[in-house]
Formats: structure tokens, sequence, C-alpha cells
């Protein structure tokens, strides 16, 4: 299958610290690359992980705190600096909107490359963008500020032409394009072949979802069942569910349960709280309800290699 | 001497790169911080080198290119979610003011400490800043926005006086600090001591000087007469005078030309551009103007130790 991974550049939470980088992630697929927040220090985190800003053609933001959002400023300056021309798509809670055109009116006056916000503004999930290899949705999340879930869905490719058909057919090479389209084909004697018998089925599509901050969304099991990664809010640890509850965000135990609901296939923990030392308790709670958890931390990578009848396959790997 | 010596945070230019962060820096007295600019993840760089956003009191911002300030509304923020309650001062250039409070109004508004903004906007050396530490001159820079430099300037402490002379005129100690302060003292039978037989000199002061970004400026040459310690531009290296003509900045050995004028004590290069891999070039080149020069470098610590006859006495260590 083609390439398809996320890299975390940064996994904690609002306090800073020196375990972790303020939130940031990279969707990949194909060398093009899709970025999730954009904290502080995100640019230097992007280059240190070996991204080129020329691959980046879409960035989302989850919310405007700050630590989801105070590095997008910088990094679009930077592209401006590089003489970047391509064009960048930044989706936005549409409150962040007023803001994000002042700074960039202030601090990037001579910016050259095109910058086309999408304020995003929805009570349900909704379609916000859609290009050859992701169609993503946006999903309105529980938290203190307008806040927004992602889920990248990739698109459904064409139907594979059985190698040996072509000869026994005698198919002209411009119709092996319509019948990968689920087209039947005619030969030239007059027999028409149902599209089943020349083709096997597209490649199954693989999912991510990305949830943070929010309290528990027990709401969208439907639309997340069966995703292949699901990226979720963990800020606390089981125990903590009445500072998880007060502030909306959720504990390690409760992203795993929603992983189970989901019947995801891997479940990342992310945006840690600064009040723990290490991670590990959280993830010791967390595989109690979800056994394939694992823990965010900056440049851990997670490839989506294959689908099977079982589920998805990943590798993990650190950038 | 009480403890004085600045910290460089970042000294990098606009363009980000893996070697360098953006500009900020901590001066430092007896535990009493001041900061200079804050770029994009200088609250990272401020606790990874031990200090404490309590300590810190004042923050001076040269101009509002975003190497300079993109980080202050994260360490802004940051502060108000640890609870700070001391009050702050910043001086900004007042082309900053609008959006510096927009920022503020947007990212932080459950703030609870005081955030005193000082806008700059001054066509001569001005004091702008006075405390028990250190009096602060602002003077206006060469660049392409309005940017201002900084001169620390101690302040004067008190005479010394002589051990001996408390015994021999029976001074009573409520006059002590009056003697320091320069006052004559009349013994108890009515003689006339002049102050000069009851103390020493105050302790010499020390002084900092911070110019950055732009093109020489030999109008101060007089201000800074006798610095003890100057952070200069150092873009661009020397044969790329255009350049820095060109973008307002300076060469290495303009910077050097600039401290041998001052007769500074020592001079550490700073602000430097993407397109060098290394900055040995630059100070090889700024030796041969000022031997008393030194690379800037994130961690570099520079204390002023002493002031002799011969100058400030410095030692240098990384953090």
């Amino acid at each position: 299958m083609v390439e398809l991974y996320i890299t975390i550049l940064g996994c904690g939470s609002a306090k800073p610290t020196l375990r972790h980088h303020t939130s940031s992630q990279i969707v990949s697929r194909l060398g093009e690359l899709y970025m999730i927040d954009c904290g502080e220090g995100t640019q230097r985190q992007f280059h240190k992980f070996g991204f080129h800003e020329g691959q980046l053609g879409n960035i989302f933001i989850s919310h405007a705190h700050g630590d989801h959002c105070l590095g997008l400023i910088g990094l679009l300056s930077s592209m401006s600096l590089n003489s970047r021309y391509r064009s960048l798509n930044i989706y936005i809670p549409a409150d962040f909107e007023q803001m994000l055109r002042a700074q960039i009116d202030f601090f990037m006056p001579h910016a050259e490359y095109d910058i086309r916000i999408y304020p995003i503004d929805c009570q349900e999930p909704t379609l916000i963008h859609s290009d050859t290899h992701f169609e993503v949705t946006a999903f309105p999340l529980h938290h203190r500020v307008p806040c927004y879930g992602f889920l990248f869905q990739e698109r459904q490719g064409k139907r594979h032409i059985k190698p040996e058909v072509i000869e026994k057919y005698n198919i002209p090479y411009p119709k092996i394009d319509l019948i990968k389209m689920g087209y039947d084909f005619t030969t030239a004697d007059g027999q028409a072949i149902p599209n089943e018998e020349l083709t096997t089925p597209p490649t199954p599509t693989r999912s991510y979802a990305y949830l943070s901050d929010t309290q528990p969304m027990k709401e969208y099991v439907k639309l997340l069942q069966g995703v292949d990664l699901l990226y979720h809010d963990a800020t606390y640890c089981e125990g903590d569910e009445q500072l998880a509850f007060q502030y909306d965000h959720s504990t390690a135990s409760q992203a795993a349960e929603f992983a189970q609901k989901c019947n995801a296939g891997k479940l990342i923990l992310g945006h840690f709280s600064s009040r723990y030392d290490s991670e590990e308790w959280l993830l010791e709670h967390a595989v109690k309800h979800f056994p394939h958890t694992i823990l965010a931390d900056e440049g851990l990578n997670v490839k989506i290699v294959d689908k099977t009848a079982n589920g998805a396959v990943f590798i993990e790997w650190r950038g």
C-alpha cells in the first residue's frame, strides 16, 4: 500500500515542560503533508524531523488555545522568508479567523504566497477538505472553546485490473482506465465481459482520527467505527476524572474505552499534563481497556502499512 | 562585586535553522532577570537554562519582527497558567502595541497578573526604565521597522565607609548610612570630619549594550563609550556588506569596528544569518578589528566579575 503515516511533533499540554512540545503532528501520504495543530516551536520540530515546507499544503487547527496554534504565525512567516510559492490551506475554528488574519497582516505584510483561510463552524460532522489523498471531516468536540476533531479518510482508489485479462480479451490501452473505474468491456467480436470478471476490488482505504482537546465523546462511536488509527486526548490519569471533567479533557482510561468502543486499530495517547513526570501510568491504565495503545512522544512515527481481514497492520519508529 | 551576567537564549536570525534559536537573552543581576527580545520558543529556552518566571520583572523588545517577539504571547500565557502574581513591565516599540494588546486579549482573557505595556517612541537616546539594579536607555537603531537598542547601566552604589573610622570617631549606627551617601560627620566634641576622610568611592558601575537589528551606528560611539559588554548584530560576514546594507544589518567586521571605537570591554557577535554553516569566519574577520570578540551561542553566559583600572574582567561559561 502507498506510504501513509503520522509523526508526532509535540504532545504536551498547555503548561510548558522540557519533556514535551506543545501540540502538533503531521499526516503524511506519498510525501504530501497535512499538519494538525501548530503550537509554539512547531516549525523547529517540523524541520528537526526532516520535513520540507513545500510538502505541506494543508493545516488543520483544532482550537484557538495557544498550545495548539501559537506556532502558526511563525511557520507562515518563515515559509514567506523561504520564498514559498505554493498556496496553503488553513482550516481553523471560526473564532480564530480575525486574530489570525490580523497576525498575518501585521507580521507578514510582504507575503507573496496564497494563504487560504477556511473557518470551521459546524454543529455536526462536516466534510471540510477533499483532495486526491484524503477526505477530511471536522466534528465538534467538547472543550472550553470551539474545538474540532478531524477524521482523515483515505480516498477510495480504483479497482485493480487482472493482468491476465488484458491479453485474453485483447483490451486496448485506452480502455484499461475505464475498466479500473468499474466499466464493463465489450470485445472486438461483441462479447460483453462484466467488470467483476476483469477486476479485483480496490485497495482498502485507511483512516486516522484526531481528538484533542475534549471530554470523552461517545456520540462519535458510530462516526469513528473501525477507524484504523486514533489519537486521543489523555491529559489526565485514572483517578483525576474530576479534573478532566472540570477542564474539558479526558483521562487515558477514558481514551482507551473510547478506542475500544470504536473498534479502533490502534490508539495513541497524547496531550499529556505537565503534572506527571512520566506517562507510563497513563499507559498502564489504558491498556486494561484497550490493549493496542501506545504513548505519543516527539518524533514518534506510526505507519499504517497494510490492511488485512483482521484489520490494519502498523509499524512504529522514532525519527 | 555583585553577580551580573548575561545569558544567550537565542542568537539566530529570521530564517529558522536547527543550529540557532531566534533572538532572546537574559540580563541577570543578583537573581533579578531582564529579558531582551523574545523570539518563538523563548519560554522553552528560558526554562532549559534554569531560570524561573518569578525572577523576571521586565521585558524589552527591540522591534516587531517575528524572530524578536513571536515568543512573547506564549511566555505571557504560560506565566498566567503558572499562577503568576508579580506584575510585569514590557517595553516595546510603539508600532507593536496594538497587536500585542490584541494578542493578550484574545489568547489570555483570564490573565490575573498585571501586564504593564510601555510603548517606546523616541528619536534620541531616552531613559525608559529605572530600578534598584539598572537604568535602561533605549536608542533608535537603523532597521526596516522602528527598532531600538538598549543600554543597561548599573545603578551607582553608595560610597564605602572605612571600617576603622567608626571606632576612631565613635560614629553612631544611624549616621553610617548618611556618611555612605556622602555627608560629612561632626564628632561629639564638635570636630567636623569631611566625607573624603571617612569613605572610599563607590564600586564602579558596569554596563551592557544590545544592538540588534541594525546597520552600524557610529552616532552612538559617544553614548556607548567605555561600555563593558556589547552585543552587536553580526548577521553577515565580511564581503556581504551590500547584503547587510540592503537588509539593514551589520557584518561581523562592522560590529568589531564599532566595538573598537566604543572602547568596549568585550564584544559578543550575534543574530547570525542562516546562510553560514559556521560562524568561525565571522569571528576570524572580527578579531582583526577588535580582539576581545566572542561568538554568541545558545546557553553562553558572560559574567562581568570585576572592574579594574584596566577595565572589566569577564568569565564565560556554558549553561
